[in-house]
């Protein structure tokens, strides 16, 4: 066991203060971790919020972990001291059902282990995200940060990217696609980054004539205001794809209606129920509407590749340890382009109680 | 132009009765078909009651329609007189956008050409659909009734049939398949029937104990309950497909929650808006809602010649012409197992005004 500092929270709603954890003593398969960046997520602020009445506390938020390794276990073999490693959502899984062993561990039949909220599948201890010095990380959910891909901005890849590049991929999304993406925010941002970096032809679709530039610059080839009749009858029946990453409630059906012959429309951010679908609109063209969730390690990595390759980086505002509760202020006003990765190199400054 | 007696109503509400109709003179490319029987579809009810505010009067309906070829044109080469053929949903589309060359005529971009309640693409006249003696029919759009098929039980195959089967095909529904029916009307007797035919486990989930028995007749291995929740959990991830034939505006959210990593809820009888979905039922288990509309023509035949090769029939109770407006007040009470098909040969004693 060694101790390090982490900011979390004790309660729900409360701001988050610097604190001391504990992190494991390093089993066989385990990999320690410097953590030198973070990437500050949604999910952070409802788990530390409690706004799906399944927050333990006290808790560490942090799923989007960058960092070096500081020292491996005795049956460790794909890490050694120095690496440059990521750890995204999970820390473990049971590695035996159908999902994990076809590389979907997001999906694990017992459950997957959260990277903070959940509990060792060994000790039962809580654990804790990457808001902290250190992270103590099974050996198979460490993945590897390419050479070519700069620390400060992989973090956010880890759920965000993630998130919406499973689904990208599933769906075959490449040169010839027409793919729309509804919501910029850190996933929808990548999403046009991802999609456009695959060869499709992306097109935003904003309620926001402002957020025009912005999407333009980000790589889509066409912005559709969707409170624009004639433009969005223009588009009826035109796209093959639609990633949906508003996070709320909200009507599927306008977006619904501009998909193709077999075209799906994939949820990624709403947790919450839809507004009532209209049928006849999925009837029409065999249509879908499909949800994804994460994904799994093998994909992770082919993402963390694929983004070195292509110079694909997320657009990260940096923010130190003091300023945390500046940005979880700020990303609830939507004040943020795209994604607050936390520099950990300010945590040496902190004192703890 | 030939006339010929029809049953069909001049507006709304109006109870069907008899009728002269003219039938067009054949074009190089028409067969003439002399109606030996007709499937009452739920359909027709609907244009009938101008349910959907698009019916045009007089309407005669039918479009499970059966019979033997009395006339060919000069360029039919597919048919000839006697041949036993059989004409669907559909008797036109423009045959050059990517959905007709595909084989997916229901798609057509410029709308394909419906049996009844349509206008006929090159002289703009009505059509007119099977509750008739006689039908005029582009060639492409007649299909071959197999010698080991009955022809009594053939028709609600081109509407029904086909309206599950294209699903079930879409999505490579075989052998190793857990598919679950929800509904158990004319759609829903013949996905059980049609999955079991093709190899699938076939669950039929329902709300009446008392359809148990039926359901099994029909082919399913097992019911489920629905308003049962400790079976319905037992059940919970289970499934790789749900057929879902409920016409009305309902709630899938507990169908979903059955649906497996990668399964597919389809929908093809609700043409309203459904209770709200909730969004995160979907993005566990990567599940998808989508929804298909009747088939094409290569899949309509390729439908008539699995049900002959596989002894497949739908449950049909025959009726005469006399007895129209009886067999249609039964449907609306669901009184049915599980298609009325109108024997055409009682038309010879109909008297028209």
């Amino acid at each position: 066991m060694t101790q390090c500092t982490a900011f979390g929270v004790c309660e729900a709603h409360a701001e988050l203060a610097p604190m001391r954890i504990e992190r494991r003593a390093l089993r066989a398969d385990d990999v320690a971790i410097e953590i030198a960046y973070c990437g500050i997520c949604h999910t952070d602020a409802h788990y530390l919020h409690n706004d799906w009445g399944s927050s333990k506390y006290p808790l560490v938020p942090g799923h989007e972990i960058v960092g070096h390794v500081t020292a491996i276990g005795d049956a460790v073999t794909r890490h050694k001291v120095g690496d440059r490693v990521a750890v995204g959502c999970l820390v473990d899984s049971c590695q035996h059902c159908a999902p994990c062993e076809e590389g979907e561990e997001q999906n694990c039949i017992a459950g997957p282990t959260p990277t903070y909220n959940g509990r060792d599948r060994q000790s039962g201890e809580p654990t804790h995200g990457g808001y902290s010095e250190h992270i103590v990380v099974r050996e198979k959910f460490v993945l590897r940060v390419p050479e070519a891909l700069d620390m400060r901005y992989a973090g956010p890849l880890l759920c965000a990217g993630i998130t919406v590049w499973t689904p990208l991929r599933r769906y075959g999304i490449g040169k010839g696609s027409k793919v729309a993406v509804v919501g910029l925010g850190g996933l929808g941002h990548m999403a046009v980054k991802l999609a456009s970096a695959l060869g499709a032809e992306v097109t935003v679709i904003t309620s926001s004539p402002g957020k025009a530039d912005d999407a333009r610059a980000l790589g889509a080839r066409h912005v559709l205001l969707s409170n624009d009749p004639a433009s969005m009858k223009a588009r009826f029946s035109h796209f093959d794809f639609i990633l949906d990453t508003i996070p709320t409630r909200h009507d599927v059906n306008p977006y619904l209606m501009l998909l193709g012959r077999d075209g799906v429309l994939v949820l990624v951010g709403a947790l919450e129920s839809l507004e009532p679908i209209h049928g006849a609109l999925l009837m029409v063209n065999n249509r879908s509407i499909a949800g994804s969730l994460m994904g799994g390690l093998s994909a992770t990595q082919e993402l963390l590749d694929f983004c070195a390759d292509h110079e694909v980086l997320p657009e990260c505002e940096m923010v130190g340890v003091h300023d945390i509760n500046k940005a979880f202020a700020r990303m609830k006003a939507n004040d943020v382009k795209y994604r607050f990765v936390i520099d950990m190199s300010s945590m040496k400054d902190v004192n703890t109680p």
